[in-house]
């Protein structure tokens, strides 16, 4: 464990209203943490800027908390270490504020934590929900006289992003899942003819089957592997992939297959539904199971052995699986927000957008905000083939330049070397505020 | 696809009886092929002791059926290629010979394969249940005139192996399976404020925990980690994992955990079983999906959000992430096995003795077969703690030098590259056998 506890700083009172702060939403990613250290780095190289740059504890909950942290003076080692670091380094939440109207509190709270640290910049590091929460943030300020500057930070492991060409986020996660598969498929090929005959992976992405597209990068190993995806845009046809099946297995004497959590049969009702949450303000439907479920339907169909994997957050943390494309641009857009705060703007998200194809290079562009909260960008029809099992030529085109590239994780004693870093909390100016009565 | 295709070569009727044959059987495990490679590489420097190497496609049934391939002049190339590469390079099988006497024509077509192709001396590669057979068909063709050396190559992620000190293949899946529960720890630690609770890892080795307890190591790099682990050795008791997971979520705010897939309740009974597969001879009981039982058992208990991850295949052929002590140790068992032929042993198995602690050194002693066939050695009392649900610092000091090193693969377009190797089977000499009817 590296402990991080600033020095104490004094603070002359009529300081100006320059201060930073950053924080980090939704399910983590294997790289978000690049995306801190960019706003750090950048943050910290500005200083004709920007002032004091402030983390806070799971997200805009914790900024209701106060729970926040003093990162000036934050030194070169740890910063390097956030890099390596899977999970949130600053911790993330499943929380968005309340609509204004039915909870007025909450955002008087939030407006009252802006003004007494200062805050002139916002960074929220989310997903498609998290937009939605860093424009109400901002609306709510600037109508009440607190000047900040909003700027979202784009990650998700789904890929769901609107607009922008991909996520920071996504790369990494295919690349463990395709790496995976190909292994787990050399397993199965190696092992069919007296055991194991279906091979399923479960690949998350909530609506959309981006990642279990991304599965089927492992034709660029294995051309003639006999494969099965069934990304979430295709309702599932029972009869139609028992044949498929069945014909692959006749043919090559096995079949490995990458399903969606979030595979829908043909009355649009999820196959497998781990668990119904209900939290704050809604229910959350909590997915999981959809490889047992079709694991066992071919089992018990055609008596043949099967196997599932459900990788689960492994997909999502495997920082020891990283791809350096990814996190390069997991890091660039850190810096793009700084950047597009820098020259004044609020309100809005940098996306990525391709430069050039060979060699790939990207750049940032700034949309508003609300063009992207709460959308949810599917897979393309001309990227999954006619019958709905597989990607076609134009998906393997786009998916193989975002997982280009290792970044292994330093190993220290056999293990990856990601002990926790833990961060010191502000001593609290305000009242105590409960964010979840 | 890489294809190897021998020359053909001809041969002198009165040749010795001095020809080499080589399976894999069982599970696979990350580093098996390692294995291979050495006994290939070994053979080949000792030509003044053996003749033609031939490999055989899953294991005894491919010898049944007389699926050879004729190794001569492999070169470097793919040689090194296969000590990387997962599954197993010669396909392996869940296949036994019958009882001798349920099954006598078997053993008069095995004993004929061996005399056609001059086999001296025989090498199989697997588990527990390998050893048996390996031991039957020396018996069956020593008392048939057929001079044969019949020497067992260990493997197993299972690490259940008797006497021996460790098995070839655990070290690299608990590596892997140490790594990936870390990472997931951190993700989990890094979201409970607002979201998962409890997250659960299902490892494998049926009726043994060690790799149950291999997760525990991720407490050399988070000491204070909440953590419960669930090995097989230990009948599961609701009551008072449910307490102490009560306890961990009010102290640190979540759990984790690792479990068997081969828990059984008080009643001795599987908590989870996958599948019943009825194969030729006996009933083969597929576990899997406890970690579905204990994540559903703490959702509905305390109604926190609770996730759960089934690695299953991955842990078994994750290549890219392979302890380099493990790799060593598998390519040093391939080693050891010939050099017991080369002293004319038989009906033995090179096991893994510590020669010593600081640095960790090894070295082989040859045990009969018979000493280690079907039996099944489970976790020490000492490695448990008290209350059956973490490790002790003895098992700490036994697992840490199993997975030390790093061993990664080449990757290519951001892959592993690992593409499957073709071997071309010999050109069948003997009338058509069905292994199995």
């Amino acid at each position: 464990m590296t402990t991080y506890s600033p020095p104490p700083v004094n603070r002359p009172i009529n300081q100006p209203i320059n201060n930073v702060l950053y924080a980090q939403a939704g399910g983590v990613t294997a790289v978000i943490n690049a995306s801190a250290a960019a706003i750090i780095e950048t943050v910290f190289a500005t200083p004709e800027k920007f002032g004091t740059m402030y983390g806070a504890f799971n997200g805009i909950k914790g900024i209701l908390e106060e729970r926040l942290i003093d990162l000036s003076r934050l030194s070169t080692e740890p910063l390097t270490a956030i890099k390596y670091q899977p999970g949130a380094i600053f911790k993330a939440c499943r929380f968005d504020l309340d609509p204004l109207e039915h909870n007025p509190e909450q955002y008087a709270r939030m407006l009252e934590v802006f003004k007494t640290y200062r805050i002139g910049t916002f960074f929220y590091n989310g997903g498609n929900g998290s937009m939605i929460t860093a424009q109400k943030v901002g609306d709510y300020c600037r109508q009440h006289n607190h000047p900040v500057n909003c700027i979202g930070v784009a990650k998700t492991i789904d890929n769901d992003l609107a607009i922008s060409h991909c996520s920071p986020g996504f790369g990494s996660a295919a690349k463990y899942l395709a790496s995976s598969f190909l292994e787990a498929t050399l397993d199965t090929l190696s092992m069919h003819d007296t055991s194991t005959r279906f091979f399923v992976m479960e690949t998350m992405g909530r609506n959309t089957g981006w990642l279990t597209l991304a599965a089927g990068l492992i034709q660029d190993v294995m051309p003639d592997v006999p494969l099965i995806l069934l990304p979430a845009e295709r309702p599932f046809n029972q009869a139609v992939f028992l044949n498929k099946v069945k014909q692959l297995i006749e043919q090559k004497g096995y079949c490995v297959c990458a399903v969606s959590e979030g595979l829908k049969n043909q009355n649009g009702e999820y196959l497998s539904i781990a668990n119904i949450e209900h939290t704050h303000e809604r229910d959350y439907t909590q997915l999981g199971g959809v490889g047992y479920t079709i694991s066992k339907l071919v089992s018990d169909t055609f008596k043949v052995k099967s196997h599932y994997a459900i990788p689960d957050y492994l997909q999502r943390s495997a920082s020891h699986l990283v791809s350096k494309t990814d996190w390069q641009m997991a890091y660039d857009a850190g810096v793009a927000a700084v950047e597009a705060a820098k020259i004044g703007l609020h309100g809005v998200l940098p996306i990525v957008c391709i430069k050039k194809e060979h060699p790939f290079e990207w750049q940032f562009k700034n949309v508003p905000l609300k063009d992207v909260a709460n959308l949810e960008k599917t897979v393309p029809d001309e990227f999954i083939s006619l019958d709905g099992m597989n990607l076609t030529v134009e998906a393997l085109h786009y998916l193989r330049p975002l997982i280009q590239g290792e970044r292994p994780v330093p190993f220290k004693n056999g293990l990856p070397n990601i002990p926790v870093i833990e961060f010191q909390e502000v001593s609290k100016q305000l009242p105590k505020f409960k964010a979840v009565k």
